[in-house]
């Protein structure tokens, strides 16, 4: 299993070449929540989203014959930009498979990075098959957006830079999608702050690690059905199931429409652009899911991403 | 005139209550800029905008008894949301006369910090009325929201704050209003960095500043027909001119279409919300106005202060 000794390799690995974002906080959500509260905001990574930190470290950990035969990745969004990016930055070729209905703003980032995308249908077993297929014919390497030790170590490197601005910490709150980020996270947590609680949040219509906990088994959606787009990930890999039963405390949901009154709130008191899965840790703070008070408390913002038509719901 | 230790006096005064803003980059606004720049962002200073500086100052500098009777500002927004927050942590008394046709979330804002809103007509003239009869029944004290030492004194600390974090630069851009800013930046900016370039910003519908530093005489405009609601000042203050006479290197201006899609790009790839005239110095920049390359810049972002329905307009 992964040790904290891999994210501390990663993030020399990838120290020079992402962005240190910033802790924020806000006088007026704490005196709504009750709790002081930093938000780690990795909407300022760079591609907008924390994806970059394990997608660059996966990259940096493969051999070189593997770099130059190129890479692949599926991915509904923020992912396929981090592969793309930091495929870049490496030089090597980059093929990203999305669903045809991906976040207009996320495609045409994705080609901008230079990768060429290829477009497939919107259930996770199409990009799969997709995927699959086209590894088999060209030899790409798979980065995998959740299911990857190494991914994992990166993710979690954002922990070890709050580490570096806060000395205490009772609570870390991060969205879970395919568990990725959750896992590197707990896992960087646990060692770091070791009377942390480490809470995992889904909304209602994608919540799969929420059953998954509950029953100790990976239980696996039919559809995701949520704004959260980052969220849409029918069940948590393996890798990521087996560090989340061991160090995560607690997975707990909230509402789609608990998610458009913290994006406002970050966006015209805060003044950040945040993604609708971006907010959804927070919202279970501003929400108060776990009944809290008094406490120190870390939400992750995981990105950034939104689509100018979106925001202009959320408003 | 103003001299660099009432700005240093100013920070000691400030500091524990301002939010140290951040400095900002973005590696893709530098390749499009030629020029490697930095965006001091006031737009997270508290009440979302640098105004707050300036209006502590100088209520701090106020005696006990002129503080016993209250304050009086007349503003169309920030320097409002700036003196009724400073006046709210004095626990003192703050009457707000504001045009009837202000932005509204500056209205709303500045009555949720406890201020006495009471509104005027739209001209500068119509709010110096009204303000001058409230004082002669009520002795408040008037906090000009320009045309003030303490107050200069104030918004001048945040370069202060720029170069704690550089050592070198070739240019400051700054936004020009009632000249306030400008004034205090400026001061501060020719004695930290003393081969700089201070360059005030306007845009072309109220460029009264870029009158005046030509004619060099104060030129006050019959009116200023501008989106950057900051800007809408008819003249610089007397004290403000006699600054920038000695201090700026030069004022230019943008056209009001050049702000929307620098607060697109603040929004959408920097993930930040700046309001129209938080983005005049920068959109100078993106313009590419002055002609450079290869320079170390930084721009002043001066608020952050936007209704959802401009948002809207910008996307």
């Amino acid at each position: 299993m992964l040790q904290f000794s891999d994210i501390q390799l990663a993030y020399e690995r990838i120290n020079s070449v992402v962005n240190k974002t910033p802790l924020l906080s806000s006088r007026t959500f704490n005196q709504l929540s009750g709790n002081q509260v930093w938000f780690k905001a990795e909407n300022f990574q760079r591609i907008g989203a924390f994806k970059f930190r394990g997608a660059y470290n996966k990259i940096s950990s493969l051999t070189e014959v593997e770099r130059a035969r190129g890479v692949i990745a599926h991915s509904s969004g923020n992912h396929a930009q981090g592969v793309a990016l930091a495929s870049k930055l490496f030089g090597i070729k980059a093929v990203i498979v999305m669903p045809h209905d991906s976040v207009k703003s996320k495609v045409e980032a994705t080609k901008g990075y230079g990768a060429e995308v290829v477009f497939c249908g919107t259930s996770t077993d199409d990009r799969e098959r997709t995927t699959e297929e086209l590894i088999r014919s060209h030899g790409y390497t798979l980065i995998h957006p959740y299911n990857d030790e190494q991914l994992i170590a990166g993710q979690g490197t954002l922990v070890l830079e709050i580490a570096q601005k806060l000395h205490e910490l009772d609570y870390l709150f991060v969205p879970v999608g395919g568990g990725g980020l959750i896992s590197g996270c707990a896992v960087a947590a646990k060692h770091l702050f070791p009377n942390i609680k480490v809470i995992g949040v889904e909304t209602e219509g994608a919540n799969d690690c929420y059953q998954t906990f509950r029953e100790k088994r990976i239980v696996k959606l039919e559809k995701a059905t949520t704004i959260a787009d980052g969220m849409r990930t029918l069940s948590v890999g393996q890798l990521n199931f087996e560090i989340i039963m061991k160090h995560v405390d607690d997975v707990i949901t909230i509402k789609d429409e608990d998610i458009y009154p913290m994006m406002k709130f970050f966006l015209e008191r805060m003044k950040i652009l945040v993604e609708p899965t971006g907010a959804v840790a927070s919202a279970a703070i501003m929400k108060n899911i776990k009944e809290l008070s008094g406490k120190k408390i870390c939400a992750v913002i995981s990105g950034g991403n939104v689509d100018a038509s979106f925001i202009k719901q959320v408003l």
